[in-house]
């Protein structure tokens, strides 16, 4: 995983635990609480919003439903001895401002989950370092917006000039509502259209235009950029590498091409494509503008004709502009976006635009430069013809083409090639995990005491040697006994746990390769697990088996086999608050849509052979130990002996080939079957795996990887 | 079950299989393929739409894309020799009817399943018996609309005046697109309101309007009915009784009660209640106006401080007078029904109006009287006051209140008595079965021929024998060989098969008691199953345990459990086209809402303690055999040892206790969970039912209830 893109609730403790759906429900469009419930609810228009949940949970009752007195005890109403918020408010009077209030969300230009540090401006302005807030200023007011995980975190880095919005609990109202209960009518609200995509930005538009407030675009400059002045970090510029065929599979052209017959076919002339994962997917470029993910900060659009990658040039190495030339695409500058755009409409292209993760500011510059087009063309004509929107009135009209990007599910389904390079680099990772866990082992047999940090550290140090490392795919998640209860651990130096002998480590983390990326959680125990333990472990294990083992129809949306995943831990009243997979990026980002496996079941669209996913399974104690259990697998078609209905079956295979840990299981709650997939299992791990380690490592390997002998029944 | 109500597709020809969601989709909304379905959709306001299908079926391909050609084969186009036309089409043109084009769809008033022969007038008009079908008329042309159920059928019923509407095969139009298709624009189209609800006149009213078509509702008179004349049977007139208290477990004044409160929480002063089964529920009411249900056609308008019972008076037995004047509820005769909705608006009266259940006419003129009421208030007070629909303005004005009924949840939520009443008639229920399939051996044993409707009149021998049975609760599915693959199958004396050792027999068939509705399918062979038999009745079996066997926390709604019930299937490449459960009414309807067990995930209604569902996984192979095994249960909370987030966890308990072939289990493929199920399950039978059995039923039950030994592994 992690779990960051499972779930938006913490299960640190009962008085914080937030509802899931709830939590995504009262939120503010824009406060992207998760990444892949977004990629979920972009994939099909017709999808139910992610407002459902299957599961009830308690809500917080430390928080009163009536939030002004608790929320806002920290403001000191008369003081603002913020200088941030000073200078921010003194540019609203600016004559081509002009606001009452601003909104600064987390977000990038592109919908990044993870950003670079010069776009982290919610960041800047709130002093709060959580991955998920919005910041929302007013003259007198200022307020920050986070979820459940940080509530701890945002009450020790907001100053007393800022109100904590616990997003999701009982009588927390949105940004929106928030700006239409402390603004007077008929107010102005500033957001640097960049920020938000346009669906949340008309979705914004439309809950404050109640209050009769209008919502500002303010294109020139970011506020928050003003004034964090020299400070603020260069955007980053690192250096651009091609992702070679051996990696990639299929040429530029070739994607390209398939690309272009999609826009055809939809009666689009030219398509933009702003997600950093697509466009490097598309353009089979990779980058290091951002941690984690090896990605670059660019815009696309591609014409029938003809292609334009925005890009700081400084980024363009020589052989990345010889593949661009080849594949018949032109160099512009990052920031030329939105008249490039503009001219798009002015010579006529229809536009298609994914209103659910394109920019506010691209869809309305495209929107006005069409509304000027027909203008001209009226004029001109002297009839009325069809606006943005409407249906083609004249194949030289621009129009707007709405629909999901078709760049999301194609990079979804991997070729052969992509998902050779998946498999080989789980096998190095898994050689550096075997080195790691032998390692581990060792050093806590000899007593020695390692926080969760240290254990961090010397796993990046192993996985750096394995060939083709990059870089971790997300921040690993090192949680010693209760901290393991915590979804989304981040251990820092200084406040860290140890890692015992007398307690549960759950350590979920990954790496990305030149050929792939990876994401595994394995739960282990290095002295006595107790019977609770034991039993926890073997159901959330139990999940895990009746997930890789399925077999479904095709056309079957993930959501469908979320069930059994739980069943086991449901069987005794267990469960967890979080989805059961997300898709994962070959080299590429570790968390991507269009297909999940969740109990939410807003996400129709189907798993398809060559799509990648976790099985990651749960359970989390608070206060005393988490337990997940994840490989990544692949979809692929099966032979069944039957295909009733004529069509395809599918099933998984597996990507990730590391020990699961014997201790863990109580092998008395596991079927004939149970038992051989986990023999089997092991018995393909040591045959993969194992070529690659030598010494003491190697010895691990053989030792974690014996048959569990079944007593007679 | 039956299946009518979990499939709209038929297996029995590969030629003929729709695409279920297709036919639902691509159907006219009042060709209601499905009454289950038609529940789960009026639950829940937010539900998707039934057109979201899990798996691909293949369809048709015997059928053009261009249906005209095939589908008009047998149209004569100028000659009209049907007498039944010829009079209809003369009606047309009365000056108070003034009509192009009359839709005649299956419905009654009260969008029941089974309908009194009286309102069968699309039977009546068309010749074409089957349960569903809508018929539309036009100066020239007349056409009928039906599933792939009745494809075969049809064709034989229908004359050659009549064009065949494949409803689901590509290409095939709506009715709606028909008649846009077929009339001049700006034409007047007919319908009796009383036979659309509001929701599916105003779809159609909509989707006619793109060509100018006006929907014309036609309240005087029913157009069939008039040239129907003295050969129409009477309306059913057979008398009302009380379900009394010992069986019912609550009293109607208590019932009124809570659904006081509930309106007056709506913002509601009244409520009008059309659904038959909703009414006999709430006033502990039943009758026999229709088969298989034991209710009586009325209306019944509850109000804060009243309640007005819309009943043919002849039905009123003088215990039932008493039994309404002391709940307080006044009689009125049955076609009063529209005066007093009128009355309601002139009073002032906000009515709950579910507009996805009940009918046009009574919605229409509810809102025309509103018009009205706000017409006379307005030239009264000189101001402008909401109008229907509209936010409260004043609490005198009327306001239509549009929520799904609240009776049907109540209903579907059995209380301790209605449960005791359904575990005792499942127990005589067993007994009969018991007595028939000890018969059935015995005669097959014997060589004695016997037809599937022998056998299926046999079975209601013995059910009639049992204390307070009433009526069966659906139309037999009697099925030997390869008719058992046919899920809608309906055995005909004179053309049916015969029941004999060389062929599995699927016997799906219920009864109504007094005191409950039973509904059971088993499936069973009297001579040598063969292995391919015996595999595909054991994964049916498997699936059939693993959603008996389902612990699932609250809040979790049908569609989530459906795929354990499919996953022993999957792993093989094979499937069943219909839902596995349905929800079953006590001593009422043997399919009833809100709730269902379905691959199709749109029902969003939990399952709740309290509420009966269906288990009735299977498996159909076409021109060979139908595997079936079909319990009831009833959803109960379940006391697990953990009960993480402090909610609720829930499970199943049985009601259906007749043995399940043991000759058909090929016991290698269980686990030892699963045989152990099986045999407890055949020791619980035995315990439960063999008090009510002597002589050789007895010995029938003992013989079938022993023990699978399990095999040392």
């Amino acid at each position: 995983m992690n779990m960051r893109s499972l779930s938006s609730s913490s299960s640190s403790s009962p008085a914080t635990v937030t509802k899931l759906a709830l939590s995504i429900h009262s939120s503010f469009p824009t406060l992207n609480l998760n990444p892949i419930f977004f990629y979920k609810f972009k994939s099909n228009k017709h999808n139910k919003p992610p407002f459902f949940s299957i599961r009830n949970c308690t809500t917080s009752n430390s928080i009163s439903a009536k939030p002004s007195s608790q929320l806002r005890k920290n403001r000191s109403s008369n003081s603002d001895s913020d200088p941030k918020l000073t200078a921010l408010r003194r540019l609203f009077s600016k004559p081509d401002v002009s606001i009452d209030a601003y909104i600064i969300p987390s977000q990038d230009a592109h919908q990044s989950e993870f950003i670079a540090q010069s776009y982290a401006r919610r960041k800047y302005i709130s002093a709060f370092t959580g991955s998920n807030g919005t910041a929302v200023v007013t003259n007198d007011k200022a307020a920050l917006w986070t979820d459940g995980r940080y509530f701890l975190q945002a009450e020790k880095q907001l100053n007393s000039n800022w109100i904590l919005m616990r997003a999701g609990n009982p009588g927390v109202p949105t940004t929106s509502e928030w700006l239409n209960e402390v603004l007077a009518p008929g107010a102005r609200v500033g957001i640097d259209p960049f920020l938000f995509t346009s669906d949340a930005a008309e979705e914004l538009k439309h809950v404050i235009s109640k209050k009769n407030h209008e919502l500002v675009y303010l294109y020139n400059s970011n506020l928050v950029d003003e004034i964090w002045k020299e400070a603020r970090p260069e955007p980053p510029n690192k250096p651009v590498r091609v992702h070679g065929l051996k990696y990639a599979g299929l040429d530029v052209a070739s994607k390209l091409s398939s690309l272009r017959s999609e826009l055809v076919q939809a009666g689009s002339s030219a398509i933009i494509v702003t997600a950093l994962d697509e466009i490097a997917w598309l353009l089979n470029l990779r980058g290091s503008d951002i941690p984690h993910s090896p990605v670059v900060y660019a815009y696309l659009i591609v014409e029938i004709d003809g292609a334009k990658l925005f890009i700081d040039n400084s980024k363009v190495t020589e052989e990345v502009d010889d593949h661009l030339k080849k594949a018949n695409i032109e160099i512009r500058p990052y920031n030329s976006i939105v008249s490039e755009i503009e001219n798009l409409a002015a010579r006529g292209s229809s536009l298609w635009l994914d209103t659910s993760s394109v920019n506010a500011a691209i869809v309305n510059a495209y929107k006005a430069a069409c509304d000027r087009y027909y203008q001209n063309y009226e004029s001109k004509h002297k009839t009325r013809s069809k606006g943005f929107d409407g249906s083609i009135a004249n194949s030289d009209v621009p129009i707007a083409v709405h629909k999901s990007s078709p760049v999301s599910l194609a990079k979804a389904i991997k070729n052969e090639t992509e998902l050779k390079g998946m498999q080989e680099c789980h096998l190095r990772d898994a050689a550096a995990l075997a080195q790691f866990w032998d390692w581990l082992e060792k050093e806590i047999t000899n007593d020695r005491i390692l926080t969760e940090v240290e254990v961090s550290d010397k796993l990046l140090e192993f996985r750096s040697k394995q060939a083709g490392f990059l870089d971790t795919s997300f921040d690993t998640i090192s949680g010693s006994g209760p901290n393991g209860a915590i979804i989304h651990y981040k251990p820092e130096p200084g406040s860290c746990s140890t890692v015992d002998a007398n307690k549960l480590f759950l350590l979920d983390s990954g790496a990305q390769y030149v050929d792939g990326t990876t994401d595994i959680t394995r739960t282990v125990h290095f002295g006595k697990p107790t019977t609770r333990e034991k039993e926890c472990f073997t159901r959330v294990l139990q999940g895990h088996i009746a997930l890789d083992q399925a077999v479904f129809p095709e056309d079957t949306p993930g959501f469908v086999l979320d069930a059994f995943a739980r069943s086991f831990l449901w069987k005794v009243g267990l469960d967890y608050r979080h989805g059961t997979g997300h898709g994962v990026g070959a080299a590429l980002n570790v968390h991507e849509g269009p297909q999940g496996i969740s109990y939410r079941y807003g996400n129709l669209t189907p798993l398809v052979n060559g799509m990648i996913v976790s099985n990651e399974p749960g359970y989390y104690e608070d206060h005393a130990f988490g337990i997940r259990i994840e490989n990544l697998l692949y979809v692929r078609n099966v032979e069944t002996p039957n295909r009733f209905g004529g069509i395809q079956y599918l099933g998984f295979e597996k990507l990730t080939y590391v020990p699961i840990q014997i201790k863990l299981v109580d092998v008395s709650l596991l079927s004939t079957t149970e038992i051989d997939w986990l023999n089997n299992y092991h018995s393909v791990v040591w045959e993969k795996v194992s070529p690659l380690l030598d010494g003491s490592a190697r010895q691990w390997l053989w030792n974690n990887t014996q048959p569990i002998i079944r007593e007679t029944v």
